[in-house]
């Protein structure tokens, strides 16, 4: 499915401001981007790196004024969510290096508080994909999904005595239970073509059965037509923007996605 | 100053028990590893590798029945922690890339509510340098160090409402505060000479005037002679063992740190 | 500057034919990518990963048949090309740890056999930017630039028994005579706005003073306007495509680069 | 099988001298080291480093004198090298990221202009291991192994045209065979136990059938107990030490293996 994503943001800055964004969605294993515009209005000098996760990130400083950052893309995304029901549990020492620093707690997701709940939760369920489909229903069951509601991010320790949840709460509920169960979970930010009413999205992966599989709580059937821009623990590794100095406005952000009739050409 | 460190785990583990460990000090710009060992009693295959702070790491599976890890090391360490109390702020802007992950908040360091704590406590000190020595001053008034009185891992937010803290709650606190300024820090699990009782020990980095700069809000007179095991954004990353599956009882520990005359020969 | 770069490659495969290829520029601390585009006909899946020097690879299988790939960006790059005389040679127990790979023989810069040339060519020279521009000095004397006259790729000790050279010989050769010297020195590939005929180029850059400066061994003076798609240490390194299996023959290749009169809106 | 390895090097430097070294073999998932010590006479600052193929490197001056390195470690290593005849051939765009390096043309194994003879010595092979063993089968008629008859290193190409050759000449020779079949190669310097008279010992990995195997062109039946020092390209990436400045003349050096009873305890 080809897909054209868009992501702007307008800020009203009183004094140069710098930022880090993650706003470049890059292309890997799953998504080819043909075409792609990050264009800064007014023009500044940008510097892009890479972070610890494989995200590519900008740093700027923004003028002072009215500021916008204005990104689009054009990317050949799948149609379908692999799932995998018997997909293994993968023991501790045989996972991969690089799927290590998603075993432990972080800033939202404080998986070492977690343990029992998540036992309990996935008390019958064969270790591995059965245990994250137990964790998503649980998540379904207790909270409520409610695009918008939420703007404070807070974390799964918080999210699990509330009722209702935006995308981002619940996915750190089911990142920080995968963990306590000693699977690898970790937060996606993207794109998702069928979201209503459309906005940035959440949700998260856990590895088992020698990949990462994709999970979204705020869905009973799991769609594909996602994009991703970044990977992370949780929502502290995966701001789009974060802005240093005194606290600053977001005017106006609109995200649209619409599909292309086929590639580019 | 040449240091022969050396630290001991014994389990008894009633089931083969997956680890992950952290007891290989590298040798780096600060230090240097003349002599190392590290024995598993009984033998077992282990597989090391590095994280992505750059810490040796240890990768093996515990035996069924007693179970020792001993390891020691000839070192080569710093007689004195520099100090510049004129080491200015660097602007976000400016920081090097790999600095840039030590400003999120993260699972013990909640940096992101402490902004305007952050801001009193350092409310006439010049940026840089002197902010961090505020923050440490702020932390030796408002919490006293009790070596040993802590086993549970607690968050900066946490210890901040305490009397007491161990040397990791105040290291908590301080990477929490720094960052809360936009000034990168990090935690340092590691060997002191000088400290009684002898123990693993805590303290910070905080990043400034274009380095890291060693801050211990344990002591009153910063001292040198120390040897880093693992560096990482708080306790979560620097664990020098974690387990996984069920948990298991470290029955022994012990910690030592001796004076060398010399460069071995 | 803002320039309007593009590239273009037409195959037509017998059979279907893996490539390994480097043709996205990317935004780093001198250019900044604020469109791009990155087209497939037919479209194939295609994976992007980045190599060990930081750039943007990207992996696919060409289909049975006629198979283009065309790029293009628009790119703000450097007006000017640093200069700075009097940067001094930075002693290797001093370098950077990422520059040391660039002090190491490779496949087309021999620079083990070039020890005593080099120290020839730079006998009265102050250590450091100095010596590079001896040395490009020296190939201008000893070489004509020929562009285009060259297609199998020869390395530096070959190209110095010749009389005529284009653009990567030269640039090999300059690599080549500055590591000899103790210098880091890295090929760049790319584009250069001011270039008859137009074509993809190669210089080279040399760390000295504590950063890396380009020097452009076909020009007497040294003009900006550079983009750079990929470094590494010679041309084995930095092939905008590799093609394994039966040899392919590329049909037409088309190089372009336009002035933009300012930033995309 | 548990082995005690050392290496000595002894220098007189008539002035100060940058070395770059790499004499630390790391615990990865085939060698266990339980033991180690690098002991600089007199003591000098030295700064260890991770190179980007994973090794341990070190960089120092050495003071002006007698200046000597002793290393020594207790390794574990597997008593058997792996062989599988029927590892297949992996098609370029199914490798590893972090195999493809290994892939290109290096200083001294210039793969680009063995592909006629590649083909020729595999022609009944079986793609993936089979040619592997064709080439050593190759290797070993044409090239008679006479340890220590080569000081000057030199390339794949030049070891073709001759009659005797050292261990790195054969590994050269080996890898770019290799990849000129598109297989990726890499070299292995270290320790093998059996060798006499002892020295240290350079073979080849190559990556079939999803992994990497050891091969050794100067041995009939391949044998284990081997240990790692470094990986590399070629020579040139794996060189124990590389001094810059002035040649300076290594007085002694001196290896040696040893099985040691069990684990040291």
């Amino acid at each position: 499915m080809w897909l054209q994503t868009s992501c702007s943001l307008e800020f009203d800055a009183p004094v140069a401001t710098p930022f880090l964004l993650m706003l470049r969605p890059r292309s890997g294993g799953q998504q080819w981007i043909a075409r792609e515009q990050y264009v800064l209005t007014p023009s500044v000098p940008a510097v892009e790196f890479t972070d610890t996760f494989g995200n590519l990130c900008q740093k700027l400083v923004s003028p002072t004024g009215p500021f916008t950052i204005r990104t689009s893309a054009d990317i050949n995304a799948a149609d379908f969510a692999d799932a995998e029901p018997y997909a293994r549990f993968v023991p501790v020492n045989h996972l991969p290096i690089d799927a290590l620093p998603f075993l432990y707690p972080s800033r939202y997701c404080e998986s070492d508080t977690f343990t029992e709940m998540a036992s309990l939760i996935t008390a019958n369920c064969a270790p591995g994909y059965g245990q994250c489909i137990a964790i998503v229903e649980y998540i379904q069951q207790s909270l409520q999904y409610a695009p918008g509601s939420g703007q404070e991010i807070i974390s799964a320790a918080e999210a699990n005595t509330r009722t209702q949840a935006v995308c981002r709460d619940m996915a750190h509920l089911g990142i920080a239970l995968c963990r306590a169960l000693s699977i690898p979970a970790r937060m996606v930010v993207g794109y998702l073509e069928t979201l209503r009413p459309m906005d940035l999205h959440a949700w998260f992966e856990a590895y088992v059965g020698g990949r990462w599989f994709t999970f979204d709580p705020t869905q009973h059937d799991l769609e594909g037509c996602r994009v991703a821009i970044a990977y992370g623990r949780d929502a502290a590794d995966v701001a789009i923007y974060t802005q240093f100095g005194e606290p600053l406005e977001l005017k106006r952000m609109s995200v649209d996605v619409q599909r292309l009739p086929g590639p580019p050409t």
